[in-house]
């Protein structure tokens, strides 16, 4: 059990060097880098197709990394809605690592200009255990979770809640008839996130995604966190 | 990266001598044990619920074993149900291991006499990535997935749905507010998961449940695998 700690802590300092790299490509580019996290099926996807989409309006380049254990489903859905977009097919991993990342960033630099893209969104694998220990060099962690996974997540998955700059709860669409509390998820929330910001929406509906672009754009304006 | 792959060869044989030892304990116990997973939220703790009640009422003996990071939240719903629950808290490990099973059968064990259990389920922590490599020594494999999150789950998660003895699709009564393909998403587990039988329910209504607990009764009556 001690070598298994072990290897896991060579595993993670290994790859806190790889995610300082990556974050010093993003600043050096003037890159905003956005990890968004999640439990399987909570709506990244269609949050991102969006948030593309809107994005493309507005005149800002967006590329996305894609992260599954298995299909191009996600990465093809993003490409349709008009960003590069590649995907890493973890296999059996449970998470991204910034070796992966720094992998597919060498993939998109041979597709476009890394030079004057604004955002480049990483959607991690569906889970809300793992990915919350690798840093990926990514400027802002974004934890979505949606009204039909229950209130309680937040108690129940804390690591991944206590990593988030934004917390952002989506499908509020089928709150009512899923009966989803809607404060008591907010406190839940706050009792475990204090940091982090939280915001509502529907990714499937349109509802307070203007919460969210706005968001994105005061985030450009920022200074990269180091 | 070759040292890692070693340890944990290392450690999922070690997990295997445990399950073995496990599974040989609910055979000779006549215990049928269960191992019960999802995503987060996809209902799990709802249907054990429902189906705990309803083996207490036709005469049966069940007990179950909780894992998730953090809070006694659903061992205590389960205990409300009426059935003995021992929560395992994980920290930040993403899945159950037969160990763990092993000391939470321990704790059981000084609640309640095994010997005459019928029904002991494992409710792993809500994750379809990790818990998919972990053998507990359990009977059968129960992997559920919610409308909710979309009919693309087994495509995208498939060590999990491989390794399923009995996929049930849970939440069925939202499926058609949130244009759920119902149709699409058993072709997909028929795809990636010839082997299981499927199940199509709403632990909330109820609806579908005589199917799920006509399949227990009949485990029941079967040998157990070796």
């Amino acid at each position: 059990m001690a070598r298994r700690v072990e290897v896991r802590r060579a595993a993670l300092a290994k790859n806190a060097e790889l995610a300082a790299r990556n974050r010093a490509l993003f600043q050096a580019k003037g890159i905003k880098a956005i990890n968004l996290l999640s439990a399987p099926g909570a709506g990244k996807t269609t949050l991102l197709e969006k948030t593309i989409r809107h994005l493309h309006e507005q005149g800002f380049r967006a590329a996305v990394i894609v992260g599954d254990l298995a299909t191009e489903n996600d990465a093809e859905r993003l490409r349709r809605a008009g960003a590069p977009a590649v995907q890493i097919a973890t296999g059996t991993v449970c998470h991204l690592d910034a070796a992966m990342v720094a992998g597919a960033l060498e993939k998109l630099d041979q597709e476009l200009e890394l030079d004057g893209l604004d955002f480049l969104f990483i959607e991690n694998v569906g889970n809300l255990v793992c990915p919350a220990s690798y840093d990926l060099g990514e400027d802002l962690r974004v934890v979505l979770f949606s009204t039909p996974e229950g209130e309680d997540k937040p108690l129940k998955y804390p690591p991944m809640f206590k990593s988030a700059q934004l917390v952002i709860i989506n499908k509020i669409d089928v709150a009512e008839v899923l009966g989803f509390d809607l404060e008591r998820a907010r406190e839940n929330v706050r009792a475990i996130a204090p940091q982090a910001e939280l915001l509502e929406l529907s990714a499937r509906t349109g509802e307070g995604l203007e919460g969210w672009y706005a968001y994105l754009e005061q985030q450009l304006q920022s200074q990269p966190r180091s």
